[in-house]
Order: structure tokens, then sequence, then C-alpha cells
């Protein structure tokens, strides 16, 4: 049974335009907010220095439908789940209402990789320490 | 044959994060920059205000395909297209490329709606003066 | 006795760049949430709609002094006090601590408006039951 | 006679909030934005690696007074102008006019750091090679 992790957002002034509506481009900005939020619950983070340097979670994907607009102090109740889970990435669904109603629904597919100051990000075969940390909250 | 509108971004030392890379969202940000840098070119803006009130085009798809990170000052090139134009709304095309490496390929849906201060927008036809702006771009 | 309210935030990965510190301008988003968070704490919001039309507060300086860096999920002990509060305005300090250690201190001024959809916004007295949620704020 | 360096910029509708107007914290972000420019401009860039890592130029203050609002599409006209050279430090001040009136004036303090993956920021003299940059520019 995959992890549930729900949180909330309130609708930040900076996050709406003059259209009077959050801006779309936020949402993306909530989705890996709630996405951290979720590994920090699960014990981990997304940047980790282990002796070898730093893992991270470069994103290859993002997308979000919108299914209705929210306002300034509207609070948005997010839902953050683990769609699959591959060897080297995790896809992330993301599911926001307000009072009940739908308001948008994202995914994000995000790669394991190692970093290094110099060259570009690495993938790399999700380390069994984080998979443990996933498959323990599967369980719980 | 559709237009096919290009544009250039920095990337600002703000766009980047810890990772020392452009963050994912700000694409989006991008995108919308070159759509209504578009459609300056085409003589339209994204809000426009008429003697019923303002159109404007809330998006109800958002969705980017990461290739490669870019860093700070990195210069990208962005292509905008019209993918596909319906009776009530637009689908555009992104690609980012750096010094002619694939970086990211993105699109946006944008729905042709009435804003009013109290109600959620209101979808409509694509009026006819729009129509004929990108039908004058399509030509151009 | 002015009313001090104290709240807390994660530095977010988006808030960081590539000095893999948080941005110096996300502090002004934090101190305008924090003042929102504040108004609603006391009763009100920034931004009201009355029988009028809209009163809410552009801001004529914003200013902040940066002591120390914080980092991605960092967590800021947040104060906001309001130091002068005049006719028209009124004036916020914010103070940023992370684990007791100086990290920021800021100040606003918002001046109270009514705004128009066509003209600039229009400063005016503050309303007597803003005055009120203020002071019931001071004496609690 | 010191270096004026004139830059434009386009208010986004990501920069505008639902009053309707651009937010103010994006005018520290435009600020940064023309520092950056105005150093490419002199040969320089806000984060050099040398020999012995990076240096880079956090901020110890920021400061903005607003004087009127612009809009989405509104086109600002941006100065920036070193106030004062210190051993360890460069304070900046820029103007923002639109349609030649007067819109918002800011600094910002920034010290010149040498950055660790490591430890917080550390400050030092300035490089030769910087001030040179920099005398060329108020010669030019």
């Amino acid at each position: 049974m995959p992890t549930r992790y729900r949180t909330i957002r309130h609708v930040q002034f900076r996050d709406t335009d003059a259209a009077g509506i959050a801006h779309f481009s936020v949402f993306f900005q909530y989705m890996e907010e709630a996405e951290h939020e979720f590994l920090r619950h699960l014990g981990m983070s997304v940047m980790t220095r282990d002796d070898e340097g730093v893992i991270s979670w470069p994103r290859v994907s993002a997308t979000c439908e919108f299914q209705g607009a929210v306002k300034f102090e509207d609070v948005l109740d997010i839902e953050v789940e683990v769609l699959r889970r591959g060897e080297k990435s995790v896809t992330y669904r993301f599911t926001f209402l307000h009072e009940n109603r739908p308001v948008a629904e994202g995914q994000i597919t995000a790669v394991c990789c190692r970093l290094d100051a110099k060259g570009p990000p690495r993938s790399i075969s999700i380390p069994a320490w984080i998979t443990e940390k996933f498959e323990a909250g599967d369980e719980a």
C-alpha cells in the first residue's frame, strides 16, 4: 500500500497575479515543497551529503492539469503519492483540493543523481538505504 | 505554415538553486514569458480589456520534459510554436536549447476566458479579431 | 505594549541559489508572508473588499540587513512587530533567527490605500475598524 | 566619474499580484539582474571560479523606496550606479523610471567573499583585478 502524505499550503499574495488568481507556475513550487516535506517525513532529504559527495534528484518531467482557480488566502489540501518507483527514478502524483473542490493534479519524475561541482548531474541506481525508507513508508 | 517565434533568456542567479543549476520551475516562467512576447509580436496581449471587461488565457495544462541542466549566465534559445488552435483554446510548444544542446521541451494549453472580479474565469470562443492575429502570424 | 507575533518558515529548495544559501530576495517574501499571517491573527487581511471597493496596503519602503546565511531546510524563527502606526501607514519590523543566531532584520512600511481597476492606488486614513484590530492586538 | 549603466525590464505577468501591480519583492530581483548585467558589461561575473575556489558577493543590505506602481507589460528604465566602493564591499544605487515617471529607488550593498562548500561565506579584500575592472568602467 503506497504512502499517501497530506499537507496544506496557503495561497500567498506573491503567488497571485493580475488576473486575481494563483499563477499556474506556483503549483510546481507547491508540488516540490510537498515532495520535500514528504521526504523529510520518511526521514530523508532531497539533497544528501555522503562520503562520495552529494546525492540529489533532478527532475526529468513535470506536468500539471488545472481544474479550478484559487485566490489569495485560499487553503490548498495537497496529497502526495509515489506513483512509480524505478531503479533510478521516482514519479510522484500530487492532488490539490480547495474546500473539497478539485483544483489541480500534477506529476513530477525525479532521477537519483550524484552531483559534482564540475560536470552535469550523473544518474545512479537508487541506493538501498533510500529504497528502504520508501518501503518503510509504504508499510506504515 | 505555423508561426515559429524565437527569443532568448539568460539564466538569472535567482533562477538557480543549491544544486547549482536552473530550478525546474523557472522553465514554466520562461515559457510564459516567451508566449507573452510572441503574443505582443503578433500585436496582442495575454490580457486585453474590451467593452465587456477583460479577456485572458488561464492555463489548463502545462508540461515540461528536461533533457539537460543549465547554469547561471547560460543563454537559452527558446522557440515558441502554436501546436493546436481550437475553438476555445491554444496549445503552445516550447523548445529550449543551450549552445545547440537540447535542454527542455514543454507545452502550455491556455483557454480563452472572460475574467470577472466576482466569479471564476468563464471560457469563451476565441474572438474573431484574435483568430485573425494568429492567422496573420501563420502567413507571415 | 505592541503585539509581537512569532512564526516560522522552512527555507525551501527554490529559495536557495547557486551559492548554496537562501537568496536575499526571498527574505522580502518571508517578511510579507509573516505580515499577512499576523494580520490574519488580528482578524484582518491585507486585502479587504467593502462596500466602496478594495482596501489594500501597497508598500512605500522595504529594507533588510543580512547578518548570516541560511541553507535549504534551515528553520527560520520570525518575529513581527508594529514599529510605528501613523494616520495612513504602518511600519513593521521583522527579526529572523536560525537556532538563536541572528540571520536578518528588516522593515516594511505599507500605506493604506483604496484600489481601483482604473487609476493608481489612492492613500486613505486607516479606517477605525482596522485601528481597533491593531489596538486589540496591542492589549492582548 | 562613476559608471552609470542603463538597462530595461518588461514587467512580466508573473511579477504582478492580485492588486494588479508589480509586487514590491520583484524590484529586488530586477536590481540584482541589473547589477549582474552591469558586471558582465564590465567583463566580470557576480560569481567567479579561480584557483582557490569561488568568489561571490553576498548581500549585507538591500533597500527600496517605492514611488509609483507599474503594471503588466510596462517597461522599466533602470539605471545602476556604484555609490560607494570600500575595501571589501560595493554599494550600488538603482533608479527605476516608467515613461520618465519615478517608480522606485533602491540600494544593495554586497561584500566580496570566498565561498566554501562547508563553512559560511568569508569576506575578503576585493582582489586587484576586480578593482581594475570597476576603475576601467569609471574611466569609460
